[in-house]
């Protein structure tokens, strides 16, 4: 989907921890950095509708499991990925894009977003979950 | 201790799942984005002592509790600050200060460093645990 972008990142084995990639600044995907925030989500919950009017999200998963739903609105197209310990991917999502998620894990589903601007209600609008399928 | 700040965080309660604060760029302990990277610690390891000679380090813990040991070779002091769950703070370290962790839950304990530079072998130097004190 256009102005939808998964990226392959890497997980470092440590006998102590693992090492997770998130994102550096030299990567196609990276366009500035306003803020990065968590956002959890519990097993079976759904937030969404969301559309940034501004905002482009780098959103990785690096505990539990998230479905993200992306619609475009234009196309009527609406695409799905699964991100998290299962998948450990980076979704970069463009502004003008209606997002959705669902905690897929019973236990912490937790979403680091990585976003090129800092949190401003103004720039984003909600729908209701009813409004588009998933 | 010079090079070591404290900042309290917000974590915004959501029925569907919270939501954590972890860094603006009009925040005074933001010095650049270079990479953002997850580490895990196993409850009771310890990783350390490494100390930067470039970087400075945006540490929060959304999961779990991790204890961070900042040593001084100058003043030869050393301080520990717990993060995580039961305290949810960003700690930010300047470059030249030796640091060491410790994983304090029995279940994940994740770090998110947001870092100013990307990483980079040849700005860190690593001595064995039993140098300094914890």
């Amino acid at each position: 989907m256009d102005g939808v972008e998964l990226t392959t990142l890497k997980r470092i084995k440590h006998p102590k921890g693992d090492v997770y990639h998130a994102l550096r600044a030299n990567e196609a995907s990276f366009f500035g950095f306003g803020e990065a925030y968590f956002t959890t989500i519990l097993c079976g919950e759904i937030k969404g509708w969301k559309k940034h009017l501004r905002m482009t999200m780098n959103l990785v998963v690096p505990v539990g499991n998230v479905c993200f739903y992306m619609h475009n609105e234009d196309t009527h197209e609406t695409v799905m990925f699964e991100l998290g310990e299962r998948n450990y991917q980076r979704l970069t999502v463009g502004s003008g894009i209606w997002m959705a998620f669902r905690g897929c894990s019973s236990d912490i589903n937790l979403v680091l977003n990585i976003a090129n601007i800092p949190h401003d209600p103004s720039e984003s609008v909600n729908v209701i979950l009813e409004t588009f399928s998933l």
